[in-house]
């Protein structure tokens, strides 16, 4: 039976978008200091070096050719690892509370008494368009950006979809790789298939893939650059702040070796 | 004149919500390369302390009395400070491209073939909520969150706001304070009374202050618990994590006891 180094406590953190030293300061000491980590397939792997040798190391994340561990399981393990060794760092890729059902794991872990602290993380949904150099407001373009889940529970796209169609917000949407076609035809439907859109591969990281391109084109450009999931797609006129858009301008006006890549 | 100790470049630092732990290593990192630190009101006074004692450290933030900097005047100075110092960190609260104005800013650096780059911030919109036990979404309760900012540059409130009331999204407005009875009257409208609703002031700094309630009650709270600016508002089901509302429940059972203040 392991030592009890500490009370049982649990600290969610937010490990950001991928790239191992976008962790804040505050989720890398709680990581010193952890007895147990358990950890999601999109945290990197160094972040594990943070902890403690002797601090065990669970991966509850998604298996190659595997269903994901149910979130019960993840649930259970959490409060046993945290009754068994004592500090428990639950890492999770970009921010715990966005889209990450950290709240439910809060709930269950509460129900056990066994006292949390959630340590925020960089979100991708701002990040990996931020590093790309695409903005999700700036002014006199956009008021309000949507943030939407592309795979709801029942597979369908989401209703919220066709609205933010509607509205002039920057559009994110999240692990929607699989319906751009659907997604795309929802937006051309409302005549903006002009519309720039970007989708980021694994940003933030070396892997780092990019399509550019408007509703029309793109699900093209995702194919022809094979950009898979992942993916994070920005759908509005602010992707127009990305180099690539100053590129094609100064084609089409016939410049050149005013664009360089960055 | 000063003493030029590299070439110049830029690098757009996001200092997250307010406290100064909930930086990026990476951004801590280049503070401590900096040269120059061009900082906010709204980052942490300890950050500058990462920077090097020799570092020029400017302030550009809004300043009591007085109006804020012009942003043609930030440029100007981040310009003039790379040109002089070397690498200066233009030290920004949040994420850059988050209601930031950091595409501004670093179309008017490339301008002047100044290179730069992004460190992108944890984003008072996820972080704030988060710290709180408020999640931005929740399975089940919503598939989406839409954020706002509640003022235009024509001082009204943004039409924006009007659509969000009418869907199922979590709503958060940045700088809505000073608009919350305007807003609330909008979701009241679609009704919306009912809806929970928090407001969360300094989210993440000793001085945090927080008023919970819902569309009906919250401007009666945020005066009552003298929630000031610069703030946060979450508007949808999911602020119903907050421990408040169980809270609530158990007086309405008859219950006591259950709730602690965490």
């Amino acid at each position: 039976m392991p030592a009890r180094t500490s009370s049982p406590h649990v600290t969610l953190v937010g490990a950001g978008p991928g790239a191992p030293d976008l962790i804040s300061i505050r989720g890398a000491k709680a990581l010193a200091q952890a007895d147990a980590v358990l950890y999601d397939a999109l945290t990197h792997p160094d972040l594990l070096e943070l902890a403690p040798e002797k601090a065990v190391k669970v991966y509850v994340g998604k298996r190659a050719g595997q269903p994901r561990l149910a979130q019960e399981e993840i649930n259970r393990l959490i409060v046993e690892h945290a009754f068994n060794y004592g500090h428990v760092v639950r890492l999770k890729g970009g921010d715990p509370f966005v889209f990450g059902r950290g709240s439910e794991e809060i709930s269950h872990i509460h129900a056990f008494n066994i006292p949390t602290e959630v340590v925020p993380g960089i979100s991708s949904m701002n990040s990996v368009p931020g590093l790309q150099g695409i903005p999700l407001t700036q002014r006199g373009v956009n008021q309000s950006f949507w943030v939407i889940t592309g795979t709801t529970a029942q597979g369908t796209i989401s209703e919220d979809i066709f609205m933010a169609a509607r509205t002039n917000a920057t559009v994110v949407v999240l692990m929607g790789l699989r319906k751009i076609q659907q997604i795309m035809r929802v937006f051309a439907r409302m005549g903006k298939g002009q519309v720039p859109v970007a989708v980021i591969q694994s940003g933030s990281l070396p892997e780092e893939n990019i399509a550019l391109g408007t509703v029309q084109t793109i699900e093209r450009e995702v194919k022809r650059l094979a950009v898979g999931g992942p993916a994070i797609m920005v759908i509005g006129e602010v992707v127009r702040q990305h180099p690539y858009f100053s590129h094609i301008a100064v084609q089409e006006y016939g410049g050149e070796g005013a664009w360089r890549e960055r």
